[in-house]
This record gives C-alpha cells, sequence and structure tokens, in this order.
C-alpha cells in the first residue's frame, strides 16, 4: 500500500446554527459562528487516497485524475458558495467542518473507488488553528 | 527608523457587486465572487508601524498595545462578520481587498500615531495567492 | 470516529542535560541543546480528539472548549516559561520534545475525557524540522 | 511508543516516462511531466521512527544521528541530482513520487534499525498540493 | 496607489553554467548548481503590480486577468521545462534566479502596462531559503 | 539593482527587563516576556542585499558566501545562546526583537560590503505573528 494526497482548495460562506433555535440559543452554542449574517472561510482539502501501484505507471493513482475528480464532486459545488444554502449534499445539516468532511467523503468515496484507488482520508482545515480527519468509519451526517 | 508588524486573522463573508447592476451583469465583472449568496474568506492581515526605538523599552511600538488597537479598531468590526452588510466603514464600498485594506488603514492611521508611532503598511491577504497592499496615498474608497 | 484537531503556541526556554553529568558530558550527549544558560523555541502543539459527532451541535467536541482546556492544562504552564525550573510536570525530567509530549498528554487525557472525547494524538514541533507525536502508549517520562 | 520525525529536503530534476514507449505515448500518460528535457523539483521529506524512550537520554533516537543517516543515505544521492540518470538506487525505475518514497524507505530501515529506532514512514512531497506517504508494506519499485 | 500581489508557481529544471568552462571550473564558480545533468526546483512567483483604483470595479487590476498574463507571458513558457534548453527568453544567459527575475519582469512589463496597470516588482522564490527581488532597475540580463 | 535575500534560523533563550528596575517593574513594562528565568524563540531572519549583477556569475551575490557570512557573524553567536548573557554584541541592551535587528544589522554591514555586495535589510521574525525589519537608519541600540 502507498497513500497518495492531494491538496485543493475552496472558499465559502456558511454559518453554524440549528432552524429550529433562536439567535440567542445559537449564539449560546455556536458562539459568532452562528451568525445570521454569514461568515466565510478559506477551506484547505487533503484527499488521501491508497493502493498497490499500477504497474503501467507506478502511480497509486494519476494524480491529475484524482485533481479533476475532487473538482468535479467536491469543489465545484463548494467554492465561492454559501455552504448552508446551496450545497446539495448539506441541505438540512449543520455546517461544521465535521459534517463537511463527512459529506466530502460521501461525495469522493464512489468515485476513487471507480478511478481503482481507496478513499483513505479526507482531512479538512477550517482555519490554520482547526482541522478535523474523517477515515470513513459509517458517521452519519447531523 | 524601525519596522515593526503584527499578524491578525479574520474570517470574513463577502460578495462584490454594485447594486445598480443585474447580477448577470455583476457575474460579467466580478465573476463567482459576485455570488448573491456570499462567500468568504480567512483573511490575514499584516500591519507594520514605523518609529524610533523608545529609550525606555527598546521598543518601536508596544506589540501587546498594537495587536489590542488592531482588534479594537479592526478585527472586532470584521471577524465572523459579513463585510457588506455588518461593517459600518464598507457601507455603500465594494468589497475588494483594496477597498479593505484603505479602510482598515483609514481605522488604524489616527489610533496608531496617538500611541506614538507611525502606520506604514497594511497588508491584507484574501487567499495563499493574493495580497494588497496600502502605504497610506490618499487613495479613496470606490 | 471523527477526529479534530486544534493547534496552539507557546513559547519557552529550555536544556536537555542530566544533572548527575558534567557540562562536558550533557554536551557530547545532548549537544548545544545542553547550554547551562538555555536556550528556547516556539513550540507548536497539535492536540487531536475524536469521538463520534454529538447529535446537538454536529462536533466531535466544541474547539472553543478544547482550546480553553490545552490553555488550562498546558499554555498556561509552559508559555513564557523555563521548561526545567518552573513547570511541575517537567520536575526531574529531561526536556525533550519526546517527555514534554508525553507530559502534555497526561496533562490532557482526563479533562478531554470529562469533555466527552478521548484524547488521540498529541503533535509536538520544536522547529521546523523536527516534531514528536505520541498517542498515550503507556511511555513513562524519562 | 513515542513517534519522531526529521524534516529534510532535496533539489532534484526529473521526468516520469517509460523508455519503451515514444515521446508522444509517455506525454499521454505523464503529461508535462515526460519532458524529454526534464524538469525539476524542491522535494521535502519527512522520515518518522518510532521506539521506547532511551532510558538515558529521553529521546526516541537522537535527532542529530538521524539527520546524518538520511543526509548519508538519501539526501547526497539524490540533491542536485537528475533522479533518473545520476541515482543508483532509481535506475531502471519511473522517477515518481511513490517510487521515490518507496527506495527511501529501503535505503533507510536498515540504518534506523542499526541505530536502534525502528522507520514508521517516508513522506515526500513533490509540491504543495502533492505528497506520497509510505509505511513500508512490501511494495516494490515500479 | 495600491499594490497587488498574485502569486503563481512553476517547475523547472535547471543548471547554472558557463559555456565557455570546464566542468571543473564551473563547479568551483556555481558548485552542485552546476551539475551537467541539471537538477531543478519548484519555483514560487510574486508578481506585485499598483495603480490608482478603478472606479468602476475597486480593483485596482482585475486579479484573474493578472493571473491570466503571468500564465500566458510566463508559467506556460517555464513551467515543466529546462531553463536553459527551452525557454527562449533565457537562451545565452546564467540561469540564475537573479536572471530569471529579470527576464519574467522584461516579460510582464508592457502586456502589465497594456492592461492599464504598472509592473512594480518581480519577487522570485527558488527554495524557501532564497528568493530575488526585482523593480526593473534597468540591470541587463547576463 | 537586484534585491537577494537569505533565510537563516536561530534558536535562542532571552528575557526583556531594564537591570535597574524590579521584577513588578518589569513586568508592568514588558509583561510575561521580562519572566526572570526566561523563555526563548525559533528566530528566523532574512537578511536582504542588494547590488548589480556580476557579469561574471549573473550573481548579486553569491548565496553560499551570504550564507557563510551570516553563520559567522550571527548564526554561530547567537544559536542555542542566552541573548542577554552570552552574546557580546547585545551585552547592556534590552533583548527586543528591535535591537536584535539593529545589531544583527551592525554585525553584517561591513562584511557585505567586503564581498562586493550592500546591505539592504534585516528582517526579524520572533514569532508567526510578530517581525521586525531595519534598513541601517542610524538607529543605536537602546
Amino acid at each position: 500500500m502507498v497513500y497518495i494526497t492531494r491538496r485543493e482548495r475552496f472558499n465559502a460562506a456558511h454559518r453554524m446554527y440549528k432552524p429550529e433555535l433562536s439567535d440567542d440559543e445559537n449564539y449560546r452554542i455556536f458562539g459568532p459562528c452562528s451568525n445570521p449574517n454569514w461568515h466565510g472561510h478559506n477551506y484547505t482539502l487533503h484527499v488521501t487516497v491508497r493502493g498497490k501501484l499500477n504497474p503501467d505507471t507506478g502511480f497509486t493513482m494519476n494524480l491529475k485524475e484524482l485533481s479533476l475528480l475532487i473538482r468535479e464532486y467536491v469543489i465545484e459545488k463548494l467554492d465561492h458558495k454559501n455552504v448552508n444554502i446551496e450545497v446539495a449534499f448539506m441541505q438540512g445539516k449543520i455546517a461544521t467542518s465535521e459534517n463537511l468532511a463527512i459529506a466530502i467523503w460521501n461525495q469522493l468515496e464512489e468515485p476513487v473507488l471507480k478511478a481503482g484507488a481507496e478513499l483513505f482520508k479526507v482531512k479538512l482545515e477550517e482555519t490554520e488553528n482547526n482541522f478535523v480527519e474523517y477515515y470513513g468509519e459509517n458517521q452519519k451526517l447531523i
């Protein structure tokens, strides 16, 4: 097994809140991240896949192909978007980094498999001080 | 003269657009940055002040004090906010990095002077690939 | 399981040495790091916790809370301190990065558990070229 | 077990291609990386070893010694070199990051063992967007 | 005046040498960088332009347009190329970072002017420890 | 004129204080940085020199030579040292970043001139949030 990682980036707006709660209640749980007028981030995404080396190329997986898959299934849906309003796979979910990482995993798992590799990890950095890692362990979106 | 720089960060939502234009016209000028549903960034701000060394401290300016000024006059007004909607000093202006940098300069010039130093440069990074620098050369906000 | 990491930083002085050895003997083992007049570092700490998502918040653990725990149990005791002289949990131990990482693990394991998550990894960077990772595998401080 | 990592860097030229294919066929597989006139990278290498702490030093392994091993067995053979032409352990192999990481593992496994630690991971960054990790799982060079 | 900077990257092979000298003489001047089999780098380029804000957009210059200019006049000619062999504007010149920065300036000065801004600085990083800055002060390529 | 910069690093202990003041008074001015038991930093130093290109080499100045000068005149005197106790050129001065940057300038100005270039800037980063720049404008150490 060899592990290969591709970094991609997207910029998005979001807020963290539960629609059934008041603004004050959301603030108590989510703090300034619950701002009803939104805020946003430069998200950095690391997608790691693993596999045996392809004997024809010496690649785990062609990184160009991996990059295109990430762009098609993830970046195009999130970049310069509002996570809460515009992203189909986040509808009705709380826009935490944890949920985003799980949703990105769910977007990529099958396309990576079809491309002959195995998705191993999704790492999502929200700021330079915070990041989430998900290894596909059956966590449901909240 | 010695120059000293403090880095601070804020996360905000914005869109770039002119209210008198249609969404299509705005898209033609500002691209995906004009998204009416907003997007956002982790902004990184570098504030440089200069001065002679204070003979009592060996400081150009106490960086703790500089940091507090930046937080009071800039970060608290921008962090986890919507630049277009919630930031008084950006009302009626286009939320470009250029305008933001100039507005931040205008916020800080006087407080830094009162603290005994001279504001020299405001540098604002919007992404790892883009940044703006402003040295106070009388540019008006657009 | 989802893994979430918080980065914090502290600046400290230390030296690596064994009190029962002469300065020359310590130099032979620890090199310039044994300097009796101390040297220091900007330490960067990554604390990773894991858990299932809280169904009320979509969080593994509230990062604000994690940050406060790290500050209370680790940063306040190490930042702007002399690791050898002033840090109770390092008394009588060699101030290597390995020992520091284990001691930080020991400081955080219980508070993180009480907060409803599980400490997974402590990563401590001493310089841009060196870092230590500890996963709580019963290593005693030396 | 404690894990310790040393970062080293080298600058090298390479191309990715199979000698039995034409330039056009190589381009179809490897894209611009197959350029017969070479291109190159600043490679960043992270070598992680693990072990119990040495009761005499509080070290997993003396990082100075680890750095010297990496320089002797890896950096001196790769730095300012042409990976395809001048590096004995890459002869007849495709100069992918995957193969390089495996070859670096093979170079280091025994010397690290002799030094009393266990090689755990080789991580090789080719650009800021791409990196490979190898944990010694019997992958043969292609 | 407001200054705006765009970062772009390219990976290239090169060697530093003078064709009229022997390999030994070139080694004495340029060290391992003179390796006749080439080596290479991940070059990072920062292009800074300045100007008054466009009253229609709040931009110094549209960064998308600047990025396209840099790609057309610089990146496409250098990325995944051999600087000595394949880059027309470096023919007969020594492939130092200084010369590269000057040549990049010469490539960009006019297109930036035509786009309504003024080229202010070209900064070229060869490694994390070395960079060159050129402000267009009539230095000829060597 | 072309400007070239070399990055070097050193790790040192220091405290900021005036010996004629009590610990309490020093704390009031310098905060936790006045800790009598010291603290420390990973300092990052950027030294920029400028000059015309050498017609024999295409260099402003040989960076290998610049690196050796910085190591001889600066790094060897500061690395793994206590700035207050062990560094001759800081004796009797307050160990602020400003003073350190000026002292480093004074150490390097003449050796760089003898090497045929002109020292242009010393930039000293104390943490990722703080840095000082000095251009040799006759500031005396405090």
